[in-house]
This record gives structure tokens, C-alpha cells and sequence, in this order.
């Protein structure tokens, strides 16, 4: 494995507290905003067509996430995302269910082919879809919901076949793309790193994926850093499977008490955000697991 | 008390994990995600009228919930409930604020009126308001905002007259109904439990009910258990009074420490969360305090 | 310091129990329902232009929140202020990003000007954006998104001039005004307290600001308090800092554990809200630090 600039990448992001515009789903928008505290970055959510270009302008980056949209919301992010791109602004991308709906499915591709993109971020199932989509083909995938579907997880038996997917949307679509799940991919058009950090109690609370997406956001947006995007994505990451991975094992601690009293996925959820809160950049260098794969 | 499926309901929820598509308000939506997570079934939220028809086909059950109804929303309940019926999948409704407002009771009504509604859940102020609105009678009940009237909370006292106004509704409307409260009552046309379990404290947090009517509807989406669709809405409300139980004894024993960091509700909602999460069917049987009352 | 009716304007509250009608945004709503919850209220939102009269017709008090606008319950805020004035009802306005964007400075300075506004609640920078903007002066602030910007933050350096403003604001405006900070400045036209109590742990979480404004209105709610609605928003603010001091202590108590296993943010606003539910009307008496400084 490489050495990256992990620290570094955290580091930047506690240093300038960017500020990062979220156009993002109503569900977890609460877990989103905690999240970006939590890692050192302040959110700022605004999706009302009228105010969302005087709002990206004074931020440092932008977030769209297609869990709840809707036709306002929709145009909300074409003018925020247009005006972000004229700035020069980074602008995560997550296509929450694109493949379970035809409208999910066609805006998710109308955002992609008509701005900037810098990093998508999605399970297997929905840049599959996505991608299907992006270039006019059937698609040969099933989407459970938001949820991944189980023919899609990347395990050892297709990673050779889903890494080279990674590498061939980044390349079609220009992006950096993370593929996330038991094990998380990221990827450019030339290189693929596998995270193995990562617990699977974040399936059992709503919001792991679109957190995700808005602190990927945010050690994006800095500028200090001397992380690549692809390093800082990775950072974010890795960063996030480690915070899962705390969250277990406290869990697990708390459970030597009164069955009943076990902690379940309320408490998990806090864990989650403390540490996302307490996560120091040695402790993301030390703990990483990232194997490059291509 | 009859021997319910209790077990069998809930054991069916853990081994399907049913889709449960969700149209709900935008206060306790997290909630309800993460209530969905807890007890084995997955949630999608869309409110999109161009998005709804898609996501409730692949879904096995469908919530209307009117707490933050608008224009959009409205629109898309009935999209989604008309084709949610000609699939054949359950739609539980819960008619927030029925009775409080011209809007919500007109809404309530056509919803009802028009849709084949497997299930209605709501405090004894709703479902009276709803009731004689339905039958075009004039109301003889008021609401308080979205919580029940203090004249309606069914006791010992009115508990006669109770059963047969949820018989009546479940009747007429020709639905199951869960009408909730300290004491609650789930009916059909011909018979009616009240099921004894429950906390004081789920009153003092923002989307008990609103989570009860999530879970129902999983524990009814679900094709494997033996139990009829009256046994799972009650299974569904025994787990739910029983975890309101669990959480209040845990709250209880944390107290013990500094009275300054005692618990209240912001550790009574994570504790609650986290009952749903572990809770056995072994131990819903166990614990069920079911009565039956017609 | 004078004495102030603190215990008398929170018993009310939980006496009471007033329904407070909230038009909110989407971010921190169901943190600003269970703070209401906590503190002896109770909440209802409803936002939709068609149901905000009647909603707000059966409350005790309306709470406008700019924070997620948009073109709807902006609609849903005028017509829910003309109502509630019309009725007598206090409304607490909460201007979150005015000066960030000009459709939220707009919106604010019309809010302002068209209706009967009791309290306004912000940040320096929005106070300070929303006032150039209601006497046409050209803003001479900057905001930080939704957060206040560092020059405006009240310290002994700047806080006479601070004073000054704040009751020239109450004076043009005719409202109380609260301006919270790390010092957080309640004033009249004639009169300026600051309260000294407070976390800077209140900045880490979303929606803290959100909540005061929504407790705020439940204080001034109530009708049997002898204090004055400039008093019980003094009592407000300070069991707010208080609330936030407790989840402090609470939190560096439970960092002797395994380090990895520290509270953060997440824990955090579990605790506030605990302190919340459990703040009697002695301790707020009792832990008030409240200094005239006009």
C-alpha cells in the first residue's frame, strides 16, 4: 500500500472548517449537518431555486443527494450545481436510488452529463444503474431501494470485474467515484484502492452513506491540504470505516450489562457521530486499511 | 387472552426485510428510518408524484402519514396509494392532526374514502375526528394540536364505549384499527384487544406514533407468518408498548447517578431505538400484556 | 442584577404545557420538536399554505425559522404571522441566514415589517444583516453562512457598542431582541441583559440556535408567569446556557473511559436535550448568570 496524505487531508479539513452547501435528502439531513460538525466542517442546507446560487457562492463545496427529491429540489440543484461548477467549486454527487425509479434514474444522469462533477458516491447498485443510464444501455443490474443489491456486493469473487467497473465509469464520466460497501472502492480512470475499514451495524442506520457523502465533501473543499482528490476521498473513507468500527466495538463494551439495556442502533448512531467528532488524523493514518487494487 | 402469532410476526419482519415505502412528515422521518432499521425491514422515503409510483411497486408496503402534509405530498399519497392497492400491498395510514385543521380532515377523508387502506393508526382525537367526518356527522370531539384530548384517552371508564366506537370505525371504513394511547385498542369489525403495555414517556418524545405506524406496516408487509393481518397490528403494538417499557426501566436505572446528568428524553428516544433493535420474538410473547375486549 | 421571575416563566411551561406552532426548517425539526417536549411544551408543524391558519388558530404561539425557505412556507409563514396576529398569539421569528443570501434577507426584513413580531432570535451577523436591510442602510456585516462571523462575535472589547445595537434594533424594530454568543444579549428598546451561561459545545451540534428560538416561544407562550415577555425570554436563553453547561460536565464525565470511546457531538445533543426535560425552575434560579448592562 501506499502512503497517503490522510492525515494531512483531516488535518485541513479541522484547520479551515469549510463550509459545504448541502442539497440532500430530508431523512438524514439532521445526521448530515452533525457529521459535518462533527469531522470540523459547518453545513449549510438551502435546495430553494431562489437562494441556492447566493448560498454555494459562499461555500466550498457542494453536495446534491437525490434521496428525496422532488421537481423544486430538482431545479434547485441544476442552478446550485451551475454555479458551483462557474466558481470552480467541488461538487459531490450521490444518487441515492437511481435505478429504483425512471425519475431518479434520469436525474441522476442529467446532473452528471451537464456539470462539474468531482466525486460520486453511491453503492454498487445505483453507479451501475447510473452508469447503464449515462450510456444508453440496458441495464443489467437490480436495485433494491436505496439499499444495495445482494448480487451487487463487491466481495473477492468479482472485485477483479467490479474494479475494473470502478475505473471504466471514472474514466466515462470523468469523475473520482467511491463505491461503498462491505468493502468500498475509489477510484479514477488509472488507479483503485479497496478500504476494508468499516462495520456492518452502519447498514442498520439510515444516513451512513449520505454522511459519507457530505464529509467527503468536505475534505474536498480545502485548500490546504497536499492530498489529490483521490487521496482526499480516500481519506474520507477510510476515515468513515473507521468511525463504524469505534462505534462497534463501544457498543459491544456497553452490552456487559442488563440484556435488556443493550445498546441497539440509537445508541449506535451516536457512537457513529462521536466518533466521527473525536477522530484524529494519526489515528486515520494508523487504523486505515487500504490495499491499492489497481 | 387467545394465543397470538406474536412470534411469528415479528420473527417474519427479521427474515424478510420487507420494504417499507414511506410518505411521512419531515419532523420524525428520521425516526421512523431508523425505528424501520431497528425491527428487520428497510425504509425508502419519496414524495415526488413523479417518483412514488416507482418506488411503491417495488416496495411491500406503503405509510401515508399527513403530519407535514402540502399540495406535493397530498398529490403524491394518492399516486402512491392508487397503485399501491392495484399491487395488492398494504397501506397503513396515520391521519396526523385529523380534526385539527379543515385541510387534514378533508385529506384524511379522501384517503380513505378512496383507497383500499389496510390499517389506520391513530390517537382516539384523530380517529373520532376522521370517523365523523367520514360519515358526514358533525364532530363531537376536539383534538389538541396532534395530541389526543384529555377527554378521550380511554380508561376503565370509557373503555366500554371505546370498543365499540373501534369496532364501529373499523367497520364502516372496513379497515383494522389502532387506536393508541396509555391503553390501546386494535379492532376489526368484529373484535377488539386493548393491549396494556406501554410508558408514559413516549408521550415526551416527538414520533412514537409516527414510528408505530412504520413498524405495522412491516410486521403486515411480510408474506411468511401465520398471523392474520389484526394479529400482526397488534404484534406490532405489543413490540411497540414493550420497548416504551424497556426504555423507561433503562432510563430509570441510569438515574442512579449525579442528578444533573440524569436521563430525559433525548436518552429515552436512543433507548427506545435500541429496544426496537433487540427485541426477540421470544421475548414480544413474553412480555405481551394483550386483553381481549370484544 | 435584578431579580427576575426565572422559576416563575419555566414552571408555567410545564404547568401549562402550551401548543407552540412551529414553521421550521427541515434540518433541526425534530431536535426543535423534542426541545419543546423537554421543556414542558408541546409542538406541532405545519408549514403548508392551506393549513397554517388553522393550525396556528388552536396554538399558544407561532415560531417562524427561515432556515430552509422556500417559495411555499414562505407563503405558509405570511399567512400563518397574519393570523396568529390577528389572534394575539407571540410570534418568535429566527432569521437563520439573513445576509447570506438575498432572498433570506428579504424574506426576513418583510417578515418583520408586515407582521407583529414579539422576539427575534439570531446570530450578530443575521441581528446585524437583518436591521441594515429594515432601515435601508447598506450592511456593513458579513455572515458566515449560518453561523456568525468571527468579528461579530460579542466579547468586553466590542460589547458596549454591542448593548447599543441590540436596543436601537429592539427600539426601530418594536421587538425584544435576543443576539446569543458566546454572551448572549437580551434587550429592549430600553433595557440590555447579558447572560454569561453557555457552552461552546452549543456550536458543534446543528440546530442549538434552532431549539432556544422554539423554547423561546414556549416561555412567552403561557399566560399565568408574572414575568414580562422580555423576562421570560431572559429565562430562556439562560436555561438554554445552563442546559448547555450541564451537557458539558456531563460529557467530560464520561470521557474517563477508553478513549476511543469519548463523547462527542453526537452524546452532546442526547445530554442537552436530557437537561432540557429535567431543568427544574429552582436550578435555572439558582445557575442563571444574568448581568444588566443597560
Amino acid at each position: 500500500m501506499e502512503t497517503f496524505a490522510l492525515k494531512s487531508a483531516l488535518d485541513a479539513v479541522r484547520e479551515e472548517n469549510p463550509l459545504v452547501h448541502c442539497i440532500t435528502n430530508y431523512v438524514t439531513v439532521n445526521d448530515c449537518a452533525n457529521a459535518l460538525l462533527a469531522c470540523g466542517a459547518s453545513p449549510i442546507m438551502s435546495d430553494e431555486p431562489a437562494d441556492v446560487e447566493d448560498i454555494t457562492s459562499i461555500c466550498n463545496a457542494l453536495v446534491l443527494n437525490i434521496g428525496t427529491l422532488n421537481q423544486r429540489t430538482i431545479a434547485g440543484m441544476h442552478r446550485a450545481a451551475t454555479r458551483a461548477s462557474a466558481l470552480g467549486h467541488p461538487v459531490v454527487f450521490d444518487p441515492v436510488g437511481a435505478g429504483a425509479s425512471t425519475l431518479r434514474t434520469k436525474v441522476a444522469t442529467d446532473l452528471l452529463r451537464e456539470h462539474s462533477i468531482s466525486v460520486v458516491r453511491g453503492n454498487m447498485s445505483e453507479v451501475k444503474a447510473l452508469y447503464a443510464s449515462y450510456v444508453e444501455a440496458g441495464s443489467s443490474t437490480h436495485t433494491r431501494g436505496v439499499d444495495v443489491a445482494s448480487a451487487d456486493i463487491v466481495d473477492a469473487h468479482n472485485m477483479s470485474a467490479a474494479v475494473q467497473f470502478a475505473c471504466t465509469f471514472a474514466q466515462v464520466a470523468n469523475v473520482i467515484v467511491a463505491i461503498t460497501g462491505p468493502v468500498d472502492l475509489v477510484a479514477s480512470a488509472t488507479e483503485c484502492y479497496a478500504v476494508h475499514n468499516g462495520s456492518a451495524l452502519c447498514a442498520r442506520i439510515t444516513g451512513a452513506g449520505c454522511m459519507l457523502t457530505c464529509t467527503m465533501a468536505a475534505y474536498i473543499a480545502t485548500s490546504n491540504s497536499s492530498a489529490s482528490t483521490l487521496q482526499r476521498t480516500l481519506a474520507s473513507v477510510a476515515a468513515h470505516g473507521i468511525c463504524g468500527e469505534i462505534a462497534d466495538a463501544r457498543m459491544k463494551t456497553q452490552r456487559a450489562n442488563n440484556p435488556d439495556f443493550a445498546d441497539g442502533n440509537g445508541s449506535y448512531r451516536t457512537y457513529f457521530l462521536d466518533a466521527l467528532f473525536n477522530l484524529s488524523g494519526d489515528a486515520l493514518e494508523q487504523r486505515a486499511n487500504i490495499e491499492r487494487v489497481k
